[in-house]
């Protein structure tokens, strides 16, 4: 049983909300806790050995907690996800391969790209595919008919896998911390497109990936995990750019894997990890 | 203040040693906690904002805990250290810049050498430096030597910075996870001497350095921190050496400090680390 | 157009190559060299921007190098690979993907295994998959199924993607340097069976992964790459199995990536690796 | 003998290098040679194992090599350099330890702090200090007075090692690529003041170090040397600085030793570095 907990931090915390589950005969396995002092806030991850529902205890510790305490109980038990697309296949197959063997956290409900290419793997692993050009239409109606296939198939999760379309405002307030993205780049450098050609033209010897929540503001949201390769002067935009999928593919998949086990927190557009 | 404490595990531990912070008003403000279940052992390492010597818990903390618990409160507030050295000077010199400004979490009270060269620079930051060579005398004189130095300059830790003779069991048992060592690899591969060499002619593509606590069997002792780099073909053995003199150098600087801020626990040949 | 060449080193070799290269009006577009001084072995690779199949340039190398010279123009340009499997899927998955994709550099013509469970994501890519087990029968009937597929199916190379069966001396002596094998460790540590459990006993602070090509003994052929992740007290042995396929996931598509671009040479048990 | 070669490519250039050296009985230790395609540039870095002046292979190289060729044989063999440090201590120490046991590649002639806090350190070492403060002088006299005594000092590259005032256009264009900043962030993110604060408000998961050479746009000359570590949401802004200083400090070093041994060419406002 997973138990995750967040609210104003007061002297106790700890204490009240480990005496609730000692009373409950349930012991603790691992357990992650964080006070930001900046702002006055508590986190707290636990693992239990409980197995079952687990509900008895929610009003246990809403009883000793802050009346602004957020608190989940095996949140989001069975997570499913959409992920959405463009051209490249390097993150989407990962995805799929890991849904496959049961190993990525959640279940792959659909998937949704702007161009038909990506289809293929899809129907390989028996995902449902659905291509929604982004042409000759507007934004807003391409947007609709994203959210009339996520409505269609409930997400908890919105995977963009290199999804090179920007999301309106509009659409991304409806999934507050829900939309997931794998930034090409090692943010907040080179914010926008084209960043391997940034990259090269400046010299860099490093190059990253981030995967953050996506909020109102392009590339700007909650970072969830980054990672850099070394790169040098033999590298061209191409190379850096291949070199760049290879972290991309690995920063989302271990993002994800944080967030569906539950260990990401987030508050003040930054996040608490518990890994 | 900081807190350590260990001891078998039971349920309701974590519950019981925050109840009695949380009575004597003492705020949490980082906490690290971890059960070897293999081994049924608790760990736990508190952070808190109280200011003075806290002994007053000490007996409250006592009366929640298993009998065979090891509490500390503060443990060795003004840690000291001796350095043993052979010849090379890159571990020794990072440590004496980090004591003379303050950085290191500990004072170096003396340096002890088994040849004379390295007294230049201890020389230069005002600490004592001892020669006591090696040769003409049996291994038994020379630690007693060795001994009569430590014992004049009651070290709490014995760090061996590149110190390459090999301590007798008597020796090390008098100190028992006191004495900490740089190993000039990654172990367990490429224990003993020359390890450079061995890492060469089998064409590795990694270096790395293991710092860890000295038990009895050479270089087997519990591990505090390890690091690697990447290195080719290109590399000589020589270049592996200057390498891995910039790696052991940064891993010895980092056990030291995770050592002098109580951070490692020791249980059953292995450490747990809060970082 | 890839030129590699390996022979006695001598002085003025690589005027000799280059000029017969500026003879003939080829552009250098990257060259890697290196000699190998205690064994006095030069080795060069070469990309040229001549397309074209470029033999009629082979002649005229042999012409100016020494007799014992190992020259190939675009050595094994469509190459093809068998891979052998047990039952771990992580390092095949992602072989296959890359296959699909054109990205891998090479063909996988078949995949071997010794249990019949990854013949589901082979059949989801139209690759053949030949199950063929171990059990109750001898090692050398099982070799000789393996390897009377392995002449149906051609391959330049065999790939060992978690194929946890020990391969006899006989076996690998008609592949020399024609298999690539991910050992789950850092060799040369824990070599052998279990080296999670060892690595976990240990304590260590990194895992990592070993891509090496396998010669007569276990685990001890030439090294083509390594790579290492960070772990701590909070792995379990199996926490440190799963971060461990990871890193083999990552370490053997590198390596194969090296291979399969020609990058790499082997002399002496170690190899030369223009990265 | 180290030989440094840039100009404009063209077909056989490095035939014609070679066939000189060849023909002067110059044994090639290591070569590293790249061409810039996008600007139509050629570089090349030799290691010879000729000892002594090597000035007569330079006009027969000039012989074969295009008119713009900027060839080099031993550059500044003795190099020499001016530090200047503002009040942090961890890179100038790191200096002052390698040029006191002659592994820094460079003698250091003289600091210059605007503070006089670490004259102490340079004392100790016997290296000339002088303190010029800032304030309540014009920026044009303070830089004046550093110019005075870069001007005795005579050094062939000025290493800014934590040196917080922006040095005027005018200053730094008397010494092109001869100025090497360490940056206290991972360029091109965080550029200007307190990048921590901006790091730790951002929740980044990585925080890095550059040095690079300091042109006329502040933070933007050619990048030597970049890395990297990991944090996470446990770090204050003021852990973020202890880290980074133990980075900047790597990352200088590693940059220092580059330049020193003549590994780093620049052109378009990027390097080659051939480690």
């Amino acid at each position: 049983m997973i138990i995750v907990i967040q609210c104003t931090d007061q002297v106790g915390l700890v204490a009240s909300i480990t005496a609730v589950l000692a009373r409950a005969q349930l012991n603790i396995v691992s357990m992650g806790e964080h006070v930001d002092e900046a702002n006055n806030r508590f986190f707290m991850r636990l693992e239990i050995t409980h197995t079952g529902d687990g509900d008895f205890i929610a009003p246990k510790l809403r009883d000793v907690l802050p009346s602004d305490a957020d608190i989940h109980i095996n949140p989001l038990p069975n997570k499913q996800v959409v992920v959405l697309v463009t051209k490249e296949h390097h993150c989407l197959a990962d995805i799929l391969v890991r849904n496959f063997y049961g190993t990525l956290g959640a279940k792959v409900n659909a998937v949704i790209g702007n161009y038909a290419i990506l289809g293929d793997i899809c129907h390989r692993f028996e995902i449902p595919f659905y291509h929604i050009a982004h042409e000759n239409i507007s934004k807003q109606e391409f947007e609709e008919h994203i959210l009339a296939l996520i409505q269609k198939h409930t997400p908890d999760y919105i995977v963009l896998a290199k999804f090179m379309r920007i999301l309106s405002s509009d659409f991304v307030s409806r999934f507050p911390m829900r939309v997931i993205n794998i930034h090409h780049s090692f943010l907040p450098a080179f914010i926008g497109a084209n960043p391997y050609k940034q990259a090269y033209e400046r010299g860099v010897k490093l190059i990253g990936a981030t995967a953050h929540f996506v909020s109102n503001e392009l590339d700007e949201g909650p970072i969830i995990a980054q990672q850099i390769i070394p790169v040098n002067h033999s590298f061209s935009a191409g190379d850096m750019m291949k070199a760049g999928r290879e972290i991309e593919t690995a920063v989302l998949a271990n993002a994800l894997k944080l967030v569906f086990e539950d260990r990401v927190f987030v508050y003040a557009n930054k996040t608490v990890v518990f890994d």
